[in-house]
């Protein structure tokens, strides 16, 4: 399958892939639907009439959430045009005119959040990261709380602060309490870490209060996949999180990439799903694998300096899967819109330099993680900037997911 | 002050509140924005030439959010311009065509939630039920967690399966722990509550990811008050809750009454802040007072049966104000949305018949809470009716809530 928009080798953005994004240009700040192709972008709405009238709403909105709502037969039609569009030999292919006005370079645009995220959740989903934080906060007999292989523990985020690649992240201030007994303290935050997740946005329609949507089904409801850094103010966190759980520790800024790679571009790279002992419920159970070969790394830049990558991860190592996320979140009965988002937990594999968080790297700081150029960090000092990138590769092709960045600004004093 | 539409004694709408909803009528299913007055709704669209052109957009959306988005000073001026219309001798009184139209009689209405909430937060901030459940589950000594005294403890809660008042709330099944220990059963819940609160909704233009909202600038922020019933699905929570807080136990709904109290209304009600030892932090404080001594109660109706009153509380019972809320929760720079949504926490005062929570109420499930006609409740049971309800009074006026209620449907099988 070859496209005639030129793709550079080791491009994330082959024929194969074909992620969604929301993209504006100096010249015409009106947010529109992309696919990014090679170095370029397909601007859906110049090309709509390649598309079944039905779809036209969808394809010329300013957000995905439309286009998320049709469904998965719809997705795959879509795709399917999107593909044809743009292999050698196509309309457009021989349409130069409309090449000019349709295909942007991926240089000129600026990209933005790719939906309206109606409710954000945040999984953790990764056993090896909560194994990690239980040793280090509650030694290694206890490190798994006796739920956690029994239902995918997650909570409810802030949809508000989920900013999209790129916005700067400024450190917080917060209490934090320096020694067990003492009293708090108000600063700006000292343990300042990045998490490396990925996230899913759910499609199809939305779904009633009070109606579960079981495993099977929850297979046509995963729309596709971004990069996210979970920016956590470690401190912070510790102090206020008990006992409902993270607050303002999290809503300080969660950045997402901007291309949202659909499930289909990942079918090739499919792996079997973690082994899971015990078994869980019923509810939680399914055959499909839904579980992927996504290899993820984090790069931290000083603001003098190389970039060093301080993690190599995959997203194959969490435990529990997109599919039962979704049948546990629905359970009680919470209904789902199309555009929320869904995010895995921090992604750590079980060698030390797969850990997906400073906590974790620098072993709650009583190590040092070595930067070139001599540098080196237990937590994110200010002005850093943290890359997260994520790639599948088989022997033919690679499909990428961009990169998902953010620069940590010096935290504001008080006035 | 005295309106020409009839206000019955004891109604909840008398001119001096003229509270914000969402209606349509069987008639006309548009939803619509209306003010009540007595026994009827002032559809604000069809009076909205009486008011500047700039409110006119908002005066005519289908949600509250473009009137909160306006702000403070626009909010005062559209409660002025309200209040005059519905006076005797005005313009709408004289013009008897006019009111046919804009005045609607509650009874034919259906209400609407009356924002688009972007996000909701559920806060902890009664010190008795803080107590209450602290002793329940830790020990009378270790009763308050050591954070609770110094910031307001809340967590970001499920803003798609927020739902007005009326909506039916079914039973939801999920995973509890019999006995610690042992292993996880699936079922329906058996220890499903009700709580009672309140909550806010934001106003003001957006702010924005990493400025902060002093308790000064807060005032300006909160555009008014419903009642909430935050249902819980107590076995359920206990469970799971560990270490990222309620999830499964609070997304299956939360209701929310029809008519949003502007604080205006409120002002006559104000009493002093509750007295907080220790002093907290700068960010913290404020001397303006912003409590208010609003009476609760909550009523259970069984399917066959009276309704018995089962709690009386009061608004007052808060710890932290709105304002510290508000404070906190963008301490580290979260930014929040017109139509944000935060709630209390469970209204608990210190008297025993005062508590916001059946959890409370039967202290655990230890002891029977009578209803009348000879039933008795540990918890709720399937078709049980929950009403909650709220008003302030003084010598001269009552500024109601209305209702915010909702039935337990029975659990819903698998198939």
């Amino acid at each position: 399958m070859k496209s005639f928009v030129t793709v550079p080798e080791n491009s994330d953005f082959p024929i194969q892939n074909l992620p969604y994004g929301v993209f504006s240009t100096k010249e015409d700040s009106r947010h529109r639907l992309g696919v990014a192709i090679g170095e370029h972008v397909l601007d859906l709405g110049a090309v709509k009439s390649f598309y079944p009238v039905q779809f036209h709403d969808a394809l010329t909105s300013t957000v995905l959430n439309p286009l998320m709502s049709l469904g998965y037969e719809a997705w795959s039609e879509v795709r399917r045009i999107t593909q044809n569009l743009l292999l050698e030999g196509s309309e457009l292919h021989k349409n130069t005119n409309l090449q000019s006005t349709a295909l942007v370079p991926l240089s000129s645009v600026q990209m933005h959040l790719p939906a309206n995220i109606g409710d954000y959740t945040d999984f953790y989903s990764s056993i090896h990261h909560a194994t990690n934080v239980g040793i280090m906060f509650r030694g290694k007999d206890n490190a798994l709380m006796p739920n956690w292989k029994h239902l995918p523990v997650g909570y409810h985020g802030r949809a508000s602060s989920v900013v999209v690649s790129g916005a700067p992240i400024r450190r917080p201030f917060g209490q934090t309490l320096p020694v067990d007994g003492a009293d708090p303290v108000f600063g700006p935050c000292r343990l300042f870490d990045f998490e490396l997740e990925m996230a899913f946005f759910v499609g199809g329609s939305p779904t009633e209060l009070g109606e579960r949507v079981t495993t099977e089904e929850a297979a046509k409801r995963v729309f596709g996949f971004v990069l996210m850094n979970d920016w956590s103010a470690r401190d912070i966190q510790k102090w206020e999180y008990v006992p409902l759980g993270p607050f303002t520790a999290k809503n300080l800024g969660t950045t997402i990439s901007p291309w949202v790679v659909p499930v289909a571009a990942l079918e090739p790279y499919k792996v079997e799903n973690f082994p899971q002992e015990p078994q869980p419920f019923p509810y939680l159970r399914h055959e499909q694998k839904f579980n992927f070969d996504i290899k993820l790394e984090v790069d931290i830049k000083p603001a003098k300096g190389a970039s060093t990558t301080v993690c190599r991860s995959n997203y194959k190592n969490l435990y529990w899967t997109a599919l039962q996320q979704i049948a546990h979140h629905t359970v009680t009965g919470c209904n789902l819109n199309p555009g929320d988002l869904m995010a895995s937990g921090t992604i750590s594999g079980d060698a030390s330099d797969s850990f997906g968080s400073m906590l974790e790297l620098s072993w709650k700081g009583t190590k040092q993680v070595q930067l070139l150029g001599g540098e080196s960090r237990k937590f994110l000092q200010d002005n850093d900037e943290v890359v997260i990138r994520g790639h599948c590769q088989n022997d033919d092709v690679r499909i990428g997911f961009g990169t998902c960045s953010g620069v940590v600004l010096p935290a504001k004093p008080f006035e």
